[in-house]
């Protein structure tokens, strides 16, 4: 497609190409710091877990012989041998008709294979770790226990090559006594700003001038999709300090970010910059996706460097349409361009929204919340130079590249940003 | 509710009891580490943004009368007086039949009140910053122009007190010339694993003990919800060892969590530990959710102390549905507690899930990919203190307290965790 300026891509064939970056190389990181981040090597259970069977309630270990049958209305009887200690092996073994009180987490002894819950049981005696109890359910074998091995079997995969550190993935680490594990790096992200116009948030702009706002805005997309952003200020807009700052990015950076460039000179100063690296290529002069058009894709020897939209509206969409994935995808998360990891909701179209076939739209969403029925989605239209129309908005609405567009009263998906 | 052992309450009262507890106070604070915090003043605007009008796009400034009817059949024509530097203020006025070369971002000049975008001109002659422009489009009076204030009045609010800050806020509050800000403080979260059968992550268990997992996921999730995990290890559950190990955790943080004590005893070591306390009270023995009925709600003066329940799984749905919550409270989120944050996806029930009513079910959801259909949510059962359950889980199913659960085939929510 050309639209005069530059040969533009589709969003996917522009995804296929991000794809084409290689994952970056693994490090040895602290349990503490692996949140979000994604496993490099398998973690390999170096034993059973449990490594024995366990009680999941408080109660009584039983033999589910023993209290075959048993209910409300013919409750079994059962001598109590024992209080086990939840830290230790019991040392005793149940003989027929015997039971002993268990906590949760307490190791089965041996002839038991169930637990009572203490709930269903009455000790007829005041005494706690003896007399005589009274079991009013049943349990079938295996019945209120952890078996050994169940949540990991000693010299198999426990968590896969690939698994994103959850909450969960981190406790089963840490049960399996992983105190730090093999990573993917978290991506170096060098943010460059350029433009004449642009001066550092601490002065005061003239007329003309404007304050780097995108440094600031990129720097937080990219600490939420796990990278780790190096802002390198304004740099002044022409080839010799580009080729520099940029130079210095790529070195130090596993990708970089140029912003600025929205105006056509600064656009073709970004292709030019990156076209003078060694090593260097343009991938992509475009991409088929509204706002977020002027989008360049280099790669410099392995690295990606993208030249985004000036105007901030532009910037922070193709920053969650494809740098964040990107971002995510540099780390070996399998899932990054994956479009069911949005967060979505679903809202009533206040009114319609006509899109121009031939490119992927993505209009600012107001959502309306309302008692009992989904939000009401206002469109958000304004000028992409503008921050108030997506301060004010709470997600995207992507309308496909096929489409002419919803109508008023459509239930649509709201990607929340 | 009685259940045999304590009284518990539902989670709507268990929320109204959490929400009573007051927000932190402000600190100032980097505009590098807003994100996801939340604003504890106003921000007024010190100026207006933009300070003066704009264009939006790369093209001519004009006098919307002087290309009134133009069109790609009947151009008009204007004779360019100057290429307008993008960062300072022009310094012609603009008579009636001429137009100035403007870049996105340009500030338009005296006369001007509207800009035609340079790909519906045509520059007659081979001249940057001069000549005749044939124009193609008529202009309305502020096409493509960003308007003085539309942004942010001087004077005004920007950002209101209570805002989230999102990456496009912090693009504001950065255009606006905000280097620091007063944000809510992030709370400071202790966090103690009670229970003697505990051992640390590097140690290797023998039968009988385990390794404290609570610690890492919960610290993982206190991260999540923007507190400051404090992990304080792991404390003998006796009164005296407990006492003394919560007494600096309140004394040190804005928050407790106390883990392990799901087993009575432990249970009621916990209440009695906290009941100990300088100026403390117990405001909930436990809530109708499940898995999470033992949770214990705590004060100490005014400081909240919660006492999870000692398997994983339950630990892990109370996290979420009440305590990141509460972290999110105490920094001022009005939508703390509101569901609409929850990231869901639709998907259909594999089989039928019953439900006790009178409690809300938590139930552990693998969700199965489907080309052109909502996933297949396929509930996976299991016992609380394993890990695997959850660790299979993409998230969880809600089954409000008085429903009786769902059927197979039913389209619905799964909260994504």
């Amino acid at each position: 497609m050309n639209h005069g300026f530059f040969t533009i891509i589709s969003r996917e064939e522009f995804v296929r190409k991000l794809k084409g970056f290689v994952p970056l190389d693994a490090e040895t990181a602290d349990l503490s710091l692996a949140l979000n981040r994604v496993l490099a090597d398998d973690l390999i259970a170096p034993h059973d877990w449990p490594l024995l069977d366990r009680s999941c309630m408080d109660g009584y270990a039983v033999n589910a012989r023993d209290v075959f049958g048993a209910g409300e209305s013919n409750p079994g009887y059962l001598e109590c041998v024992a209080a086990l200690p939840i830290d230790r092996l019991p040392d005793i073994s149940l003989k027929p008709g015997e039971c002993a009180r268990i906590a949760t987490g307490g190791i089965l002894p041996d002839g038991a294979d169930g637990v009572v819950m203490v709930e269903h049981t009455h000790a007829m005696e005041d005494d706690d770790t003896g007399g005589t109890i009274e079991i009013r359910r049943s349990a079938a074998p295996g019945e209120n226990v952890m078996q050994r091995g169940e949540d990991a079997r000693e010299g198999k995969v426990a968590l896969a090559k690939g698994t994103v550190m959850r909450p969960q993935e981190i406790g089963l680490a840490a049960a399996l006594g992983f105190e730090t594990m093999k990573l993917a790096r978290r991506p170096r992200v060098g943010i460059l700003s350029t433009g004449d116009e642009l001066i550092p948030t601490h002065q005061t702009p003239v007329p003309g001038q404007v304050r780097d706002v995108n440094t600031h805005s990129l720097a937080a997309l990219v600490e939420q999709a796990g990278g780790v952003p190096v802002p390198y200020g304004i740099v002044k807009d022409d080839l010799e300090h580009l080729s520099d700052a940029l130079g210095t990015a790529i070195r130090d950076n596993d990708l970089v970010l140029l912003s600025g460039g929205s105006s056509i000179g600064v656009r073709d100063l970004t292709v030019q910059t990156i076209e003078a690296m060694n090593g260097a290529e343009i991938l992509a002069h475009g991409v088929a996706i509204s706002p977020g058009k002027p989008t360049i894709l280099g790669r410099v020897g392995t690295k990606p460097v993208l030249g985004l939209p000036g105007q901030v509206t532009s910037a922070l969409v193709v920053m969650h349409v494809l740098i964040l994935p990107l971002i995510r995808h540099l780390q070996g998360d399998g899932l990054a361009f994956d479009r069911t990891v949005r967060t979505l909701r679903k809202a009533e179209l206040a009114r319609n929204l006509p899109s121009k076939p031939g490119r992927e739209d993505y209009v600012r969403i107001r959502l309306e919340e309302r008692e009992g029925q989904p939000p009401l989605a206002h469109p958000v239209l304004g000028k992409s130079g503008l921050l108030r129309t997506i301060v004010q908005a709470h997600g995207l609405a992507c309308i496909p590249a096929e489409s002419e567009g919803f109508y008023g009263n459509d239930l649509i998906d709201v990607w929340i940003i």
